[in-house]
């Protein structure tokens, strides 16, 4: 058996979420089938990250192991011939014996993506959130600034194990493209909805009705009824999942 | 009653085109149920394009007359409010007593989105054609240059209402927008599938496997047959429509 690490890119529209739950459709469950269908092997496959239902997906790594012996390129084709059109494998390959997608990574980066025409778009509706009226993204950014680094994060999310619920975020990130705003999160991993209650914890302090205070005052207090809501899952993709450099592996 | 000219974006995925046809999801369908529900009125609306099914727009113009004595900006939030989320008016206003979407319109803009990444892609599915294979932009531009003027597209494609073949086409442009190329044609008025047949006719070019005197070759001797197919609907997406500007109307 050999250690494969897949990267993989979907729409996470009609999905439950990434990780398998009996009688709905998940990514996990989708890929799982193609692997059976197409390497005759039935394979537990473990996903970086839990995207919720409805969350994107152009950096998704998954691990499993397999006894596959053509070249790993007639896999990853096989496997997009096999899987839905809404989720692809962008790259495959071999990966060192004690590689786990989850527990291997050592940071997330996930993406939200906001605009704010007056009049929704047919056409960025699926992969991006429309806010009602204007956003300043430099006082979004500001106070962004202020989640950076190790801190308890209890107000914006459940551990999903019951355990710590101390983060580090590395970096938040304010870039324009075209209509979109897009709003980069890397942090070495993340609590259940987590990057969505930031970007639900930024969006008062881009309509002014909040300052970069509040989102040190929310932080500080671990108060989670501080936040309303979550932005909506149709905004959010995890773009990217980085590992150890293979001589630190 | 006054005239009034609606631009509409619409995600044509779900839509057996533009006009209306019983028994199936239409935009005119869609539009005049929401009219309906708005404004208590039955109105026949006429669109400036008739795009096929799975195409889309973010510059079609409909026109039609209505009784509506509030402000315009309160109609489009209604209509907006009613029609599905794949359908928005992105303007509306008052136009000239004549003023007729499908014969006042000087010219249409289409754009055409191809991408070749060597795998799929989830999130660019729906709104642009994956083509498999490089293909050489620069000689597809060469060669569609030889289409602009006004020419008997009788292999391109037929007349809606069985009359005269000759179309003028202004321009075609070839734009880099990240991963996609996009073909932007603009043309007086477009032969049923002209659009769709030109990008089947300029593909084979892009891959070396055709010239540009092939294309030339296709026009001037009027053959469809030596044009394989249409590119796929979901790459399409009818962008502009042109009128005269007020003080000619």
């Amino acid at each position: 058996m050999v250690r494969v690490k897949a990267v993989l890119a979907y729409d996470g529209t009609r999905y439950a979420g990434f990780q398998r739950q009996s009688g709905v459709a998940t990514v996990q469950g989708e890929l799982e089938s193609a692997l059976k269908a197409v390497a005759q092997e039935t394979i537990a496959i473990a996903g970086a990250g839990r995207t919720d239902a409805g969350v994107h997906a152009t950096g998704q790594v998954a691990s499993f192991s397999s006894a596959w012996s053509r070249p790993w390129e007639e896999l990853q084709r096989a496997l997009n011939a096999t899987l839905p059109e809404d989720i692809a494998v962008t790259s495959l390959a071999s990966a060192p014996d004690d590689f786990q997608a989850r527990t291997s990574a050592v940071s997330r980066e996930y993406t939200y993506s906001i605009y704010t025409e007056p009049v929704r778009s047919p056409m960025l509706r699926l992969y991006a959130h429309h806010h009602h009226g204007e956003l300043d993204a430099e006082r979004m950014a500001d106070a962004a600034q202020l989640l950076v680094g190790q801190h308890n994060f209890s107000a914006f999310g459940r551990s999903p194990s019951g355990g710590s619920t101390l983060r580090s975020v590395r970096r938040v990130e304010f870039r324009r493209d075209g209509s979109l705003l897009r709003i980069v999160i890397e942090a070495d991993a993340f609590l259940r909805r987590m990057a969505r209650r930031i970007i639900a914890a930024l969006i008062p302090v881009g309509e002014g009705k909040a300052g970069p205070a509040d989102v040190e005052e929310i932080l500080d207090a671990g108060d989670p009824s501080r936040i309303k809501g979550t932005a909506p899952a149709a905004g959010l993709c995890l773009t990217h999942v980085a590992y150890p450099a293979p001589s630190e592996a």
